[in-house]
């Protein structure tokens, strides 16, 4: 069975934990990045699970930090469940390429982070994603099949891709929209995949609340391009690292929802970005999906049998206190 | 007066140098990381420029590495120059929003390095594009100034932006098309600048030869979004780290020719891949100028007085090996 690993800080001290009964039990030693949690912790972790001795904390006695450290790559997947592609204007079967695309890694903030809204943004969504943790140095073209997954994934998190939909769509590239600072709560957990649960990565349940009404439900057996082949494409164009992040897009229910019309003319480079911000606005204010101050989301990742649990993430959105030019 | 600095390879070992009449005078102590570099080595590489001695190399005698090492941000700016925006297709005006996107910091190469054209890509065309490289971290909203430019920027390089245009243009987020190993021969010189030199930035002309067909001629007096309000907004985002790279955006000059019909059709979400894809290929690939194995590229930038020089970059592209699926 896998391991559910905490990151957080108790005291002005950051450390590593595993959950056991609900609680934190924390490992001795520190790790000051993921890379050197999974290359040296993961093993610890393993052992103060199974022996249970240590140091307890319950989640609501410490601060939980996203278990994804900075530096990393998080690269992102875009219109991977044909519901979401259908909601954003696409065609919702299979395209012939896998949308990628990247966000800052400044954005990491813990699962019961605020969010803080931009004040110039109008448009904000929520996005519940599965993220794949790279366990490996990947600095050449490889081919990852289900059966070698395991080599290349060593854990699983819960990313909600918080977006600003007017920066994202009316500049065009979505680096911007996507990264603003607390635009990507991580965790809680860190699941470390036991090698035959490698499967369970087809089958797990995401669901996204907004003030406890349910917003996205889907399994991850929908994903239309499978983290293995995704794998194989990213590694004959880019090196990973262990630590980095895949995530692998989000699914139908968000707040965007636009007529393919409405996309063809917000995404078309020729038309002037003013016309395109007036119409995409126009088109989406007053659908009561768009995030307001003082929201709060929760983000789920399971597997139906109970087996993996990601945890659940509580973020609540709140004003930025600093205006952005 | 500000320093060129050298990171290379001479049997199996990576130094640091510095440049003195064409020569590369070798620092004694290595430096892991262009972080480590600008942190301990500058003053070293001071020392050894104005002392004269050292061991010495010609810039032949050497492999000349990027002297941006992984892991980096490359956060890059996108059409920032009018004669770029017309040609490809777009309203030649400094448009309302400064467009950003990011490269994989894996295309990174060095300045006389192989361009390795992947075997699926039709369209491979050339950027020279002037990179700032980032001497503090930036962790918070900062405004920046020509007047506090010196105390964000180190120093500068020359970077080639290397980008298949089939890949960016018909799949609309531009990471992948331009992050394939080897887009990004950065160097030779990182230009370590002089506080009294900052104003500097705002009058350098970049050159750009193919087959010693001059193809891009400017001067970065005509950046749309300079690089103090650029750096401006990017702190009021995300996160930047010393030795992270900015570049800065193309001029006019390379191989895709847009019209503005075309480009608002292949820019749009709502049209078939396979659709815009042809369009883009029958516009473009007889125009004579995109790269085709065996071409040379010699990118330039350097003040019109000579004070401040980046160097040549001399790259030549040869198809890959790998076919990628």
């Amino acid at each position: 069975m896998g391991l559910q690993v905490v990151r957080f800080e108790k005291q002005g001290k950051e450390s590593w934990g595993v959950v056991s009964n609900n609680q934190i039990i924390a490992l001795k030693n520190t790790y000051s990045t993921l890379a050197q949690f999974l290359e040296e912790g993961a093993e610890e972790a393993r052992k103060v699970k199974e022996s249970g001795i240590g140091v307890t904390f319950s989640l609501d006695e410490v601060t939980v930090l996203s278990p994804v450290t900075q530096p990393a790559r998080i690269v992102c997947q875009g219109a991977n469940y044909s519901s979401h592609r259908a909601e954003a204007g696409l065609e919702a079967t299979r395209p012939p390429f896998n949308l990628i695309f990247s966000k800052a890694d400044s954005s990491l903030c813990g699962a019961y982070s605020e969010i803080i809204r931009p004040s110039h943004v109008q448009l904000l969504d929520y996005e519940i994603e599965l993220g794949l943790v790279i366990g490996t140095e990947i600095s050449q073209a490889v081919e990852v099949t289900d059966e070698t997954l395991h080599q290349y994934v060593a854990g699983l998190v819960i990313m909600n891709d918080v977006s600003a939909r007017d920066v994202q769509l009316c500049e065009g590239q979505w680096l911007k929209g996507k990264s603003y600072r607390t635009f990507g709560p991580t965790g809680p957990y860190l699941y470390l995949l036991d090698e035959n649960e490698i499967a369970l990565i087809h089958d797990l349940e995401l669901k996204c609340f907004v003030n406890d009404e349910l917003r996205q439900a889907a399994n991850t057996n929908q994903l239309l391009f499978k983290p293995a082949e995704t794998l194989t494409e990213l590694s004959e164009i880019m090196n990973l690292s262990k630590g980095d992040l895949i995530i692998t897009g989000t699914t139908g229910g968000v707040a965007l929802n636009l007529s393919p019309d409405v996309l063809g003319q917000i995404s078309s480079l020729a038309l002037p970005y003013q016309q395109k911000l007036d119409l995409l606005v126009e088109s989406q204010i007053n659908n009561g999906k768009y995030l307001e101050d003082g929201d709060v989301i929760r983000c789920q990742i399971r597997s139906a049998d109970g087996t993996i649990d990601l945890g659940e993430q509580v973020n609540k959105v709140v004003p930025s206190k600093v205006a952005i030019s």
